[in-house]
């Protein structure tokens, strides 16, 4: 079981496991630089045909009438074998002495987004990403469904250096029973400006030009302004959405599109990087607060934070965001 | 040039690059795994008799009568060649629309360990740990002297994911023109409770015994209620002391052999991982609050922090620290 507990020095929640603890050589940088599913003996649970290796399916896009769990499936979300969450019971605090902490509850799930295990989110047919975005939607509304899910966050791992386990095309999704409030200037931006800051920033950089990608019919692809990882790009709808759930189906359209083409301009023009994609957006089930405007953030992960980064929480970029913008663009240009 | 720009979501300083970009092979994770000065040609500018290479040095332990910058040296203190920072001119804010940065004003060095490429912190003689400690002290107090910078982080990177990217054992110091207010749990526990948030975990701590490595004369040696990283621990002062620069001798001989210990027990039962640690002290040069207590922290880098936490800023951790606590306790026991 897993806890969640308060860093009081850090002010953060931390979900650390309770009662185990994962040895040495089940960590993923054992050996360095070999993390692929094909080192656990070259099988994969995740391919098609292996369903029997996962817990059973919570959603799948399959054709008519086929059996739940069973092959021949485009798509499947799964809970997260390795969850250190579960969503049972209701969230309860302990207290012992001046720590604190709360029980596991959550949800953690997997995206399993093809059943081959070699192609990938830059790869794929866009019918198959328009899915795999189709299916966040449907597990974020479902999930903001539960009044005990108070954040949820969208993301994929990819590479060593984003943190991924296993090589098979994923990404994953966490209902968090508390609002981490980690994207809370947006909330403070609105309250001192009495206006969106995402929108603000669309329309200086829209006006500016210096840091854009793309410009689609509705979404702008920009570097920003102060990115935390070299070569940080943001999908941010024109549209003032609060929640990724809200997207209609012509713009979940054109995010396939557009989130396909800038993962390939990354993967194209940065050297086959290691990448994370998260999608920020509104605490759900908590009192309404104004400011937020959820967008699609991809970090290529180049660098390892270090003592600074961790200590300070001060990232140094050795990446100038308008440079980095000018060989995005000429990447992205080219890609289909 | 570098510029501190406000990361308006998060609201973050990043210090960003405002005029140059990295290139995707300048990067330490590009062809995995491979990071070491030697893959730079065999040369290293750390290296004793090398001196010319790096920039003159801004402190030395070394024999009397030698000439600075020459061989013969014992601990060197150099302006890190790649900072982000100049201690140069006075802090400037400048505005941009929504967005503000201010220059890149701070200092940023090295402390180069040994004149030797090989050996590293577990393995030196305690007299040169001894020296290190002293090297730092009289750095930080240096620092802190400099009424333009407002905070001074002491870290080390070691191994490729704690984000090393020289093998020559050194560590580094950064003096911010800022209070980052990373660590302000700890002024938020003292304004409530009217407490130190750290003598009451020392106190805690030793009452409990849970997650207790090592109690010394001057320091206590644990894994915290709440780490963000398995077999996190922290090296805790008995002594309520605000800065780091404060250590007195004793002090900072017992901080040499402990410092030692735990990073020999971290690198023998951890499997020789990649690690960081770092100093946890007050802001320097700004207007006193109290609250602050400052602690040694080790951090194992076994987990790359993936999209969950670069999203939401909550650390998921496989390791319980009751368990981590065990395991170090165990082997910092059997080191000389």
């Amino acid at each position: 079981m897993s806890e969640i507990r308060k860093n009081l020095v850090k002010n953060r929640w931390v979900a650390v496991a309770s009662d185990r603890a994962l040895k040495p050589n089940d960590f993923p940088t054992a050996g360095m630089g070999i993390n692929e599913s094909e080192t656990r003996g070259g099988f994969c649970p995740f391919c098609g045909g292996n369903e029997e290796y996962t817990p059973p399916e919570i959603a799948a896009y399959r054709p008519d009438n086929q059996q739940p769990d069973s092959p021949g499936w485009l798509i499947r979300a799964i809970p997260n074998k390795f969850s250190a969450f579960l969503l049972e019971g209701e969230l309860k605090e302990n207290y012992s002495g001046i720590y604190s902490n709360y029980n596991g509850l959550g949800q953690h799930e997997v995206i399993i987004e093809t059943p081959e295990h070699s192609p990938e989110y830059h790869e794929f047919e866009l019918e198959r990403v328009e899915k795999i975005i189709s299916m966040f939607k449907n597990r974020y509304n479902s999930l903001a469904g539960d009044t005990r899910i108070k954040y949820i966050q969208i993301y994929k791992n990819r590479g060593m250096f984003g943190g991924a386990s296993l090589g098979h095309s994923h990404s994953q999704i966490v209902g968090l029973p508390f609002d981490p409030q980690e994207n809370e200037g947006m909330v403070q931006y609105y309250e001192q400006k009495g206006s969106c800051l995402i929108c603000d920033i669309l329309k200086q950089e829209q006006e500016s030009k210096e840091r854009i990608i793309y410009e689609g019919e509705n979404f702008l692809i920009i570097c920003p302004y102060a990115p935390r990882f070299a070569y940080e790009s943001w999908i941010v709808p024109k549209r003032h959405m609060e929640h990724f759930g809200e997207i209609n189906p012509l713009e979940e359209k054109e995010l396939a599109l557009l989130s396909r083409k800038i993962t390939m301009a990354v993967i194209d023009s940065l050297d086959n990087p290691s990448y994370n994609f998260v999608i920020n957006s509104a605490p759900v089930n908590v009192p309404y607060q104004a400011g937020y405007h959820w967008f699609w953030e991809i970090t290529p992960r180049m660098l390892v934070a270090a003592g600074v980064e961790v200590a300070t929480g001060v990232y140094i970029n050795p990446v100038a965001p308008e440079l980095a913008a000018n060989i995005l663009k000429e990447s992205f240009q080219t890609m289909l």
